[in-house]
């Protein structure tokens, strides 16, 4: 891998910083080739996908830069477009940047991009030890990322890297698999599968739009993917459930006749405890889903499962920031049942990293 | 307690809620009195702190409103400052409202108030059973509560109900007791704290601001308080740790001469582990307040404790949103070290609920 070319140069704290554009290196978390590198999906080839869908898929949500320096500073110039934080989310989460470096053999949290408006510099780490670095960028979780420069000391390498995380494994669902409401773009819950396992989890949540129409489930199949997680129940009405579930399911085992097909089967909604209307809602959401891969299964379906997910958040309710969207606490504890469960069934297809786990 | 009196109606969801001003129920969480219901100290009565202190004191974090009410519905009507929400933060926790309801005995939560602007009127929480609920409404962490009505429906009770919480532990400190960045007001780690022991700890949290200043130290002493937690090392350079420490504890000593003092020694900057300069500076702090806490131990101090804090936020360096502020998660993992030994300590001094623990 060649040194890329420098484009810019600025002065932070007395440093030069040579900026690069993030699209000359690796880009992580990539679901289907793109006419603007940051979004998920190019919506110009799913026309009829519903046009929340269409916003949602230029949103950054779970793609990464990869990259190499010796440099002892990273910095960071990125705009994302106008839109305004959500209530329940961090500005960091939703349009600023988080840093990981390689540390011991494991990614380590090293520093944030604070956003300051639609686009912003900032030094993300500094004062490091020389020597060459692994790092991985997070890109905004609910904005648009409209351009992304990389800045490292002038003089300093800064080289694409090898996408350090192996197969892939497509992650369609509701804003809680966007990341509402990690603290930081890295705590979204497939960003962390991918650093604790080393298996690629694509990230195409969509937030409030995981409805699983026709024209979805039909884009969802053109993606190269060795697996396929859906976590749709939070977005989809029970009758949504009941009538969409069998073609999205149908369709994916067509178009993969091999690769297991692995059912989130609950969703939570802390304050459903006190509003009945809520809890009811989401009992019958959960019971739903559960009803629709029991048939599918019944009817032939192979390498399909329901995952089990009974004490989901907790048993202390703490574990949302609003009822429905998991805190970094709620994700974690969240982590703690489904990852064991999600591994052994994806060790069973060999699709778990070459070097164990 | 009286029913208190409805000052306006208004129609949400088809339903009549009637509003009460909350200055009308129960106050919790107060430090000092003041002028303004919902500042946590008069700065009047304290001129010489300085100006940032001033500033912090006006918000909210730690207050909130205990009621009982047999509404189905409980909705707020508030204002905040103008102030700008952090990148950090979400504006949930910090202009926000958080909702507990008592249920089998224990604080639950119940629904959060989305601030939308600086003025908000939102239903915290709908369509519950009927029957008396015991509520407890935590008010924004970072900004002033210049307003704030509860909502009942029309015909439905809104009385004021007892503290619930038993003595007053004064915690001072940085940001990180004052709520950054939990992911909602109630989750601020002296709520939890109050919510899991029964005991009233009070929310001296002054981001960025807690340097244990003489004018500081001269307003801590004359809030009323069974026990004195120290949580400054995150605010404080090694030098004002050595400088003032002394004279914070000896004058907590003079005033309240049997209160507990117990000291948090140490504070987490996980982007520390790449940034030596940051690395550096929090070993400094942290080796300094353990030697100021020996040295006043040495010269015949007494109730004074310095807690051991050897893991902090847990070893996966993901327990902060940005380095220096505990997430939910990495709050969580402080509390499970840092509460045994606060209750431990509490409980020599007789300052845990009547009921036990």
């Amino acid at each position: 891998m060649a040194v890329v070319c420098a484009l810019t140069i600025t002065f932070s704290y007395g440093q030069s910083i040579v900026y690069t554009p993030a699209s000359d290196l690796t880009l992580v978390g990539k679901i289907l080739p793109t006419q603007q590198v940051y979004h998920r999906v190019d919506t110009t080839d799913h026309p009829l996908m519903p046009p929340a869908v269409k916003r949602r898929l230029t949103n950054s949500a779970g793609l990464a830069i990869a990259f190499k320096t010796n440099s002892t500073v990273i910095a960071a110039k990125w705009c994302t477009s106008s839109r305004k934080t959500l209530p329940n989310m961090t500005a960091i989460a939703h349009e600023g940047l988080d840093l990981y470096i390689k540390n011991d053999g494991r990614w380590q949290f090293a520093g944030v991009g604070r956003p300051k408006g639609d686009c912003t510099a900032y030094t993300l780490v500094q004062n490091m030890e020389e020597g060459e670095k692994e790092c991985l960028l997070y890109l905004p979780l609910y904005d648009e990322t409209v351009s992304l420069e990389i800045g490292v000391e002038e003089g300093s390498s800064l080289q694409a890297m090898k996408d350090p995380f192996e197969k892939r494994i497509l992650m369609y669902g509701s804003s809680i698999l966007q990341g509402a409401s990690a603290s930081r773009p890295g705590m979204a819950y497939p960003a962390r599968l991918s650093r604790d396992t080393g298996i690629n989890f694509l990230n195409l949540g969509l937030s409030g739009s995981a409805k699983m129409e026709k024209a979805v489930a039909d884009m969802i199949v053109t993606v190269k993917a060795d697996a396929f997680v859906l976590d749709c129940v939070p977005n989809s009405s029970p009758e949504e459930i009941r009538e969409r579930t069998a073609y999205l399911v149908n369709t994916i085992r067509q178009h993969h006749p091999l690769a297991p097909i692995i059912v989130i089967p609950r969703t939570v909604r802390e304050h459903g405890a006190f509003d009945e209307e809520v809890g009811n809602w989401v009992k019958a959401q959960n019971e739903q889903i559960e009803l629709e891969v029991s048939k599918l299964l019944r009817s032939g379906v192979k390498d399909l499962y329901l995952l089990s997910y009974d004490k989901q958040l907790g048993d202390d309710h703490e574990g949302t920031i609003d009822g429905g969207h998991p805190n970094d606490l709620g994700f974690d504890r969240m982590l703690q049942q489904l990852k064991p469960q999600l591994l052994k069934i994806l060790r069973k297809y060999e699709l778990t990293p070459t070097k164990g786990l």
